[in-house]
């Protein structure tokens, strides 16, 4: 038997708020933790990754050199001045106080009634949801991913969001019919788990990445098809790596220009199996779901791709939402019995819930290579 | 019972031949027509329309202002340039001859000896696919739909590829769980019928046309939601319009920036209804099917359109295979049944074959406005 702490009344959270006239605060404010209703658990946060899209919530695209400390009401705020243009796009969120942090790591503190909450009690739990830059969150028992005992709260951290992405993307490809895959940005963690998913399950993957050392990098994982966009021979290597591999299907973390090429790519690769003319192109269908926009700029797909073809963007929680709860199980033990190889992630610096009102740490977080990602301890 | 002319031994047809050095020559050649294979039919064809996807394989993307007759061993031919990069999408089809049009009607003189195809002998058959621009065709008998003895060929000339289409776009939408949709170039022949279609079946509909006098046009059809792409206020329009009918899909055949500014209308009108806020825009799914290409540039989508968004390539062809020859003949009947009031064609001009090698008519039919479409006619 665990004994465990009383349930905590409050809780310190990070929440974000856009104002109006063009700024984000950011601020820790205290927040009641209301008894959990009979499906939902509390979880005494331990550690939390920085995402992504994590500083898109937090920082609703405010410029990080704007970073000042403000004074207020409630104690001080860490406030960030908005573009214009990029204002317009949190328009909904004006004057609203979010919570931010898609998931985090913990231990089980307080349960609902219901026997699946229960079970939970003690447990270390990875979570999805919920704001977990905070030091407890009160979530659906749904929402967690129980490990065995033991298991330090921080390597699990990341259980969620970059393993469900990888396992969506493969999901998704076999799906729609594809058997093997291309990935831009493709040296972030999420990409090196991608890497090693594929390796190990036998899946032809065309990784592109930007830089030499990042092939490198990959290359030491098992990559077998790296394509360096900054090379001269960028376009012609990919035909290449999409003819070995007979993707048809990629997954493009930036946009802009990028879609468009992944598709040309496609349609040149299609085109020398073809075996008869037609105006409209090969009739292989070739699929781009963007799910990042690195590239500020409009996605563009040219004249050249023919007509068989669709892009679109991906997101993990419709993906979710589409294979219901027995899919999502099965996907969660995949994750729990690879946690600790292809599903383990690497952080680049940890830091705590008053680091991040602090400007020089904000701006250092917006500046990160790639792969180089932040943990939010809390003790 | 009918008596039927023999079989003849050979047909006069159009065919199109893209030179490597930058040229298509467009010539009438005598062809031999074998002997039906058991599920085709041989059909003395009437008519046929000359739909845009026609002149794409006539004329190869060349400048119809450098039409000129020249002389050749197999007698003379309608001789065009084309243009570099417009070459290069012909890469496939240098030096093959081609025999151009995708639809027509007529009369079926000689059948195979399967039932299916004995039943049409002496048949009004409409025919897709086989190069109609000729004297006969020979083609399998599920390419063709019957109609009553005594029903004109003109009238049914154009009875597969824009009613189909039609039926095609309306199929597809509510496969993929749409209510009702946008379509742009919609004073074309084509967007006529889908109006009248609309209307009938009580089917939300957003017209996009260019020019106010199509807006009226469209009107008197019945049309109720009619956007002119030329006024100062067209976004506004276009939102107004989505949001009164709830179209999430549209049917472009402009593409280039046009595609964009329907997925953004689609989410300036879903977030009006979207409960909390979300960094990546409503949940509310936004397709864009382009079906043709009238803007020569890159499909732009601009990033204001959150991530629940999807544009493709849509064509009729993969779309029948699609559904199959069950769907397909679902599909017919409604033709069929519609051919006098919402699938009738009308025509600009009539021409014949030999008309097809004049540099004058080439032009005048290359700079033909919307919804004045030609008639190939063989008496």
């Amino acid at each position: 038997m665990t004994a465990h702490a009383p349930r905590p009344d409050q809780t310190r959270r990070l929440t974000s708020t856009v104002a109006g006239d063009g700024h984000v605060d950011i601020r820790i404010a205290e927040h009641d933790l209301t008894e959990p209703r009979p499906h939902e658990v509390i979880v005494r946060i331990k550690a939390a990754p920085i995402n992504p899209s994590d500083l898109i919530v937090m920082l609703a695209d405010a410029e990080p050199s704007s970073a000042r400390t403000v004074a207020g009401e409630h104690g001080s705020a860490l406030r960030l001045d908005i573009p214009g243009d990029a204002l317009a796009r949190s328009e909904l969120r004006l004057g609203a106080t979010v919570p931010v942090g898609n998931e985090g790591s913990g231990v089980v503190v307080a349960a609902g009634s219901s026997p699946e909450a229960q079970a939970l009690l003690g447990a270390t739990v990875a979570v999805l949801g919920g704001g977990t830059f905070a030091e407890h969150v009160r979530v659906p028992w749904r929402a967690c991913m129980a490990f065995a005992p033991g298991t330090p709260a921080r390597s699990v951290a990341s259980a969620f969001v970059n393993p469900l992405t990888v396992l969506g993307m493969i999901d998704t490809m076999r799906a729609e019919g594809h058997t093997a895959l291309v990935h831009t940005a493709a040296a972030s963690n999420l990409g090196q788990m991608l890497v090693q998913v594929c390796v190990r399950d036998g899946i032809g993957l065309v990784n592109v990445v930007r830089r030499t050392e990042q092939a490198e990098l990959l290359r030491s994982l098992g990559a077998e098809h790296v394509c360096v966009s900054s090379s001269a021979t960028f376009s012609d290597d990919l035909v290449e790596a999409v003819a070995a591999t007979g993707a048809t299907i990629a997954f493009d973390a930036v946009g802009g220009d990028t879609t468009g090429q992944l598709l040309v790519a496609f349609e040149r690769a299609a085109r020398r199996t073809m075996g008869a003319y037609s105006p409209y192109g090969s009739e292989v269908h070739k699929q781009v779901y963007v799910y990042g926009l690195l590239d500020p700029g409009p996605v563009h797909v040219p004249r050249e791709v023919g007509m068989a073809w669709g892009v679109g963007g991906w997101l993990l929680g419709p993906f979710l939402q589409r294979i219901g709860p027995d899919g999502l199980a099965r996907l969660r033990d995949q994750v729990a019995a690879g946690i600790d190889t292809v599903f383990a992630s690497r952080y680049a610096r940890e830091v705590h819930l008053d680091d991040l009102l602090r400007p020089d740490v904000v701006e250092a977080m917006c500046r990160r290579a790639t792969g180089d990602k932040y943990l939010l301890v809390t003790d």
